[in-house]
């Protein structure tokens, strides 16, 4: 608990001096002002969170957070339970889809076990911070307890700050566990009271029969726990998942850290959210990537108040859509660095 | 007439055995099937252009056309004519948005002069092929004539040729002309009906003044030359514009040796409905880059049967919204060639 009120006490504000004037400087680029929309925009938030008028970027990371879920007995999933372990093994293998493009994206990839169920897989690339194997489920009982919740949201900082420390500039989250889309829909619910046929979708791919399961398996998990929509740990802990809490974690850490966050699809999505409620200023260091196919995205998006640059129908995760921003992102820091102004080209500005 | 007749004639439908190899290949690999979401159908669309079922991408140009429009003494742009020149000597000296991001992206950037007004420019990287000093007011009479319009679209194929000789493997189109979104607007509001209202929007920055001033210039234009909406090359000569035309031609040329075409902004995607209109096989060879803030762009695709991955709210033009779209392709191509299947990675499939 120490780590975590620590690391929410040092979050602070970003630096609105030096955003107003990165905006003028991107004003005196030779393009009509604002018309590379967004990229200017991500170029001024990283000059508020970094305090530099030209920001930098240098090492980049992608942090995947691994958990199973006791939930995945009720059938809320099209997959079973063994592939978070065989997924995370593909991981450390190179072979999945998050490796194929963080290697594009020139980021390293760095995996973690908090809480796999199964055999413990011994590889020199994966961290084990295993706080149990797989949350309860939560249609009996709560997910976790308060210890437990907190011990997977300090994980999350612990490793983000030891990634900071390493030369990382940038962060992008990710994540694997089997079933993890119904702990976000139940969190997106509860924390803000929209209606369960307009949040919950098919995950990886669930038939009709399995989205009924999934709705009822929500619906019984909030009414069983009653977690109080105020208290973020307590819906964390009582519906959610050790991945999404260490998720939180890596969010709340890399804000007191004022280094960017890229937040992936719905599961990072409902992370980010706690992590909203959790300190309000988080929000300033999010960057969103791509707008998921699961349905609930937008509107965890709109509640934060963040608005995804890639509409690619990804339904992935692992941190794939936050990889693919990483580009957007290193092109909005080349535009406001590179660009000649009016004056040194000699371009006459707009009459 | 020759060039552009033959041009047409080569252009053929694309590969679609090798798409559904390509697709059944997607589906073998670790991750929920069409998980990717817009990765793999792009993934497919290059397998059925390139006839093979893992697509290769090498060489990447942007083939950047500029020329002026008579109808800017109408007073429809936010930046004095002279600026289109100003931005060519940018774009020679590297200093504009389109060098940074190509430089970013791998991309080698092609500039041509096809009908820009005053001094000539001498710069060894400067394609000089100007047809005529800027089109002519299209509010008085035709823009240009037939021979004019065909000429600047066989500038567009024989240009796109040689860089393919050369090695392309992928081209994006862009653009600079002060005034351009104007012939655009026309061209759109000509070949659709679509209500101009709709359809106009403000360029590089007009005032409501230039707005009204803007719609009033397309419809007298419409009015005065009375273009065949039948007749794709009525059109483009009569309300169009050089670099439109030759962008036509860049787009049919690379469509004939099957080359994919990443599609820019507004402008890039009107001369994109021409070429359409002129061959429907030319939608297989596009790949639409980003949605721009213009209007009349969503309505442009639409009618092309494109759909845009990228919402930066991007009003620049040059090719940069597709050049940035690159980084996607690329994506793709690492995500057919290089994931591991089920098999190969151990992992269970779906229930």
């Amino acid at each position: 608990m120490e780590l975590l009120r620590k690391t929410l006490e040092g979050i602070t504000d970003v630096d609105r001096k030096a955003a107003q004037q990165a905006q003028k400087r991107l004003d005196s680029l030779t393009k009509p002002p604002g018309s590379l929309g967004v990229l200017e925009e991500i170029a001024v938030q990283l000059a508020a969170i970094q305090g530099k008028v030209i920001p930098v970027l240098g090492q980049k990371v992608v942090m995947v957070m691994a958990g199973d879920h006791g939930v995945v007995e009720e059938g809320v999933s099209a997959f079973p339970q063994e592939v978070t372990l065989q997924m995370v093994i593909n991981f450390l293998n190179h072979g999945a889809a998050i490796n194929v493009l963080s290697n594009q994206a020139g980021a390293r990839v760095v995996v973690t076990d908090v809480g796999i169920k199964g055999l413990p897989i011994e590889h020199p690339e994966l961290n084990i911070r295993k706080v149990r194997p797989g949350t309860r489920n939560m249609v009996k009982e709560a997910a976790m307890t308060e210890e437990e919740a907190v011990a997977a949201l300090e994980v999350g900082i612990e490793l983000v700050n030891g990634e900071i420390n390493k030369g990382a500039t940038i962060v992008a989250t990710g994540e694997m566990g089997i079933g993890n889309t119904t702990p976000s829909a139940a969190i997106l619910a509860c924390m803000t009271g929209k209606d369960l046929e307009r949040i919950t979708g098919r995950g990886t791919g669930v038939d009709d029969q399995g989205l009924i399961r999934k709705r009822a398996a929500i619906n019984k998990a909030l009414e069983i726990n009653r977690p109080d929509a105020a208290k973020p740990l307590d819906v964390l802990r009582k519906v959610g998942g050790l991945e999404i809490a260490a998720l939180t974690g890596v969010i709340l850490g890399a804000a007191a850290r004022k280094v960017p966050v890229v937040v992936d699809g719905f599961i990072s999505t409902t992370a980010a959210l706690v992590a909203h409620k959790l300190h309000h200023y988080c929000q300033y260091y999010m960057i969103a990537s791509h707008l998921s196919q699961e349905p609930g995205h937008r509107i965890l998006l709109e509640e934060i108040g963040l608005r995804p640059t890639l509409q690619l129908d990804l339904r992935l995760g692992e941190g794939t859509g936050a990889v693919l921003a990483f580009n957007l992102i290193e092109a909005s820091v080349k535009i406001i660095s590179e660009m000649a102004t009016f004056e040194e080209a000699g371009v006459s500005n707009k009459d």
